[in-house]
C-alpha cells in the first residue's frame, strides 16, 4: 500500500472508536481528512447520532461542516470525550511532534480539554527518537526576529515557515519557526526552555498527551496503547 | 503633590537618562505618557538627537509619532539601549507586576531585547509583597473559557478584563484574565506554573527584569538601583 492508502486505512479505523453522543475533537492534516470523511459518512448514514465535533483549524471546520457534522466552539462545550488527530513523529515512548500543518496551538488546546487523545498515523511517523522532523515553534509576530536570532545562537537551526513569498500565518495570526534539531535528547527540558522564551506561544512537542495510537501498516491497522 | 504630579515628576526625571543616539524602548501607561511628552519636547528642542523609539503598544506609537519621535519596529533594530516603562507593583526585591494597561506582552518582549530597563512609578506602586494588584494573564481566545475554569479551580480568583460589554482585546488580539491573589508568596513558581498552561501566552509577572526604578515622592524623584 502507498502512504495515502495507509493514511486512509488508519483514518477509517479510528472512527470505530467514536460512539453516538460523543463530543469529538477533530484534528488537522492529511490523515485526519480521511477520518473526517468517514465520520461524515457514518453521520449521514445515521450510524452515529448526536455527534458534536470541536475542530482544531479553520480547514477542518470547513470540511466537517460541508459533511453535515455539527460543530461547536471549544468554549461552548465543557469537555471533549475523544480527540482524534495526526502526528508528525511519535517516539518509542509515545512522545510526539505535531504542527507540520501549522495548527499545533489549537491542536494542543483541544487535546488539553480532552478525556482521551488518539493519534492516527502511517508507519513512517514512528521513530526511535524525536527530532528528525523539524520542530514547529509558534511565535508572536511582534519582535519575532529577536526570538529567531536567539534560537539561532543556541544552535537550534531555525527556519521561518513560509507560505509562498510571505511568512506563514497560523489561525491565531502568529508565525511559525521550525527548528532543525536532528535528534532531541531531552524533550521535556527543551519544551520547558522554549516555552519560557518571551514571544513563544507554544511548541510542537506534545509530551505525555496521547492515550492510543493507530498505525496504518501493510498488514492492516495496528493499535498501540500508550497510557 | 497628587498622584498625577508624582507621575509627571518621575516621567520627566527619567528622560535625563536618555542620551543622543540611543535606541529607547517606550513603555505604556499614564506615567509613561509624561515621559514620552518630555522626550518629545527634548527632541523638538534639539537637545536630544538621533533618538529612535521602539514602542510597546499602538497607543504609545500614536503619541510618540505625533510628537515627532522617530519610531522603528522592534524587528528593525538589533537591540534597545534603554527601555523606560511603568509598573503596577514593585516588591521589596524588585520583582514587578505589569499589564494593568493591557500591554504586558509587547512590554515584556521589548524589555527582553533591552540592555537596561528602567521603571518609573509613583510611590504608591511600591509594596512589600506582590499580589494586591490583580495579576494579568494574556490568553489565546480559542478555548480560553477552559483556561479560566482551570484558574478558578486552582483558587486564583480569575476575572475577565473587559472593555465595556466586550472582553478586552490586546494589541495581539488576545484576552486578559486578571488573577486576584492578594499575596504572591512564590512569584517564580507561579510564573512557571502559568506559562506552562496551554493557552497562556504571557503573564504580568516581570521577574529579575528591572535595573533601576525612579520613584516619584513628595521630596522629589528617588532612584533605586535593583541590579
Amino acid at each position: 500500500m502507498n502512504q495515502d492508502e495507509l493514511k486512509a486505512q488508519t483514518g477509517k479505523e479510528s472512527v470505530k472508536y467514536i460512539k453516538s453522543g460523543m463530543i469529538v475533537g477533530l484534528g488537522t492534516g492529511s490523515t485526519v481528512r480521511y477520518m473526517v470523511d468517514e465520520l461524515g459518512k457514518q453521520v449521514q448514514a445515521g450510524n452515529l447520532t448526536n455527534i458534536i465535533g470541536v475542530t482544531t483549524s479553520s480547514r477542518t471546520t470547513k470540511q466537517a461542516e460541508s459533511l453535515g457534522i455539527t460543530i461547536k466552539n471549544l468554549d461552548d462545550v465543557d469537555h471533549i470525550d475523544l480527540t482524534i488527530d495526526g502526528a508528525d513523529e511519535i517516539s518509542d515512548d509515545f512522545q510526539g511532534i505535531k504542527g507540520g500543518g501549522g495548527a499545533l496551538l489549537w491542536e494542543k488546546i483541544v487535546a488539553n480539554a480532552s478525556d482521551k487523545v488518539m493519534w492516527i498515523v502511517d508507519q513512517s511517523k514512528l521513530v526511535h527518537k524525536l527530532g528528525k522532523f523539524p520542530l514547529p515553534v509558534e511565535v508572536i509576530p511582534f519582535g519575532s526576529q529577536h526570538v529567531f536570532a536567539r534560537l539561532e545562537k543556541k544552535g537550534y537551526k531555525p527556519s521561518w515557515r513560509m507560505d509562498g513569498d510571505k511568512k506563514f500565518r497560523t489561525d491565531e495570526n502568529n508565525y511559525i519557526i521550525d527548528l532543525h534539531l536532528g535528534e532531541i535528547d531531552h524533550p521535556a527540558q527543551l519544551a520547558d526552555e522554549l516555552i519560557h522564551m518571551v514571544g513563544v506561544v507554544e511548541t510542537g512537542l506534545f509530551l505525555n498527551r496521547v492515550n492510543d495510537v493507530i498505525v496504518g501498516t501493510n498488514e492492516g491497522p495496528k493499535v498501540l496503547h500508550a497510557r
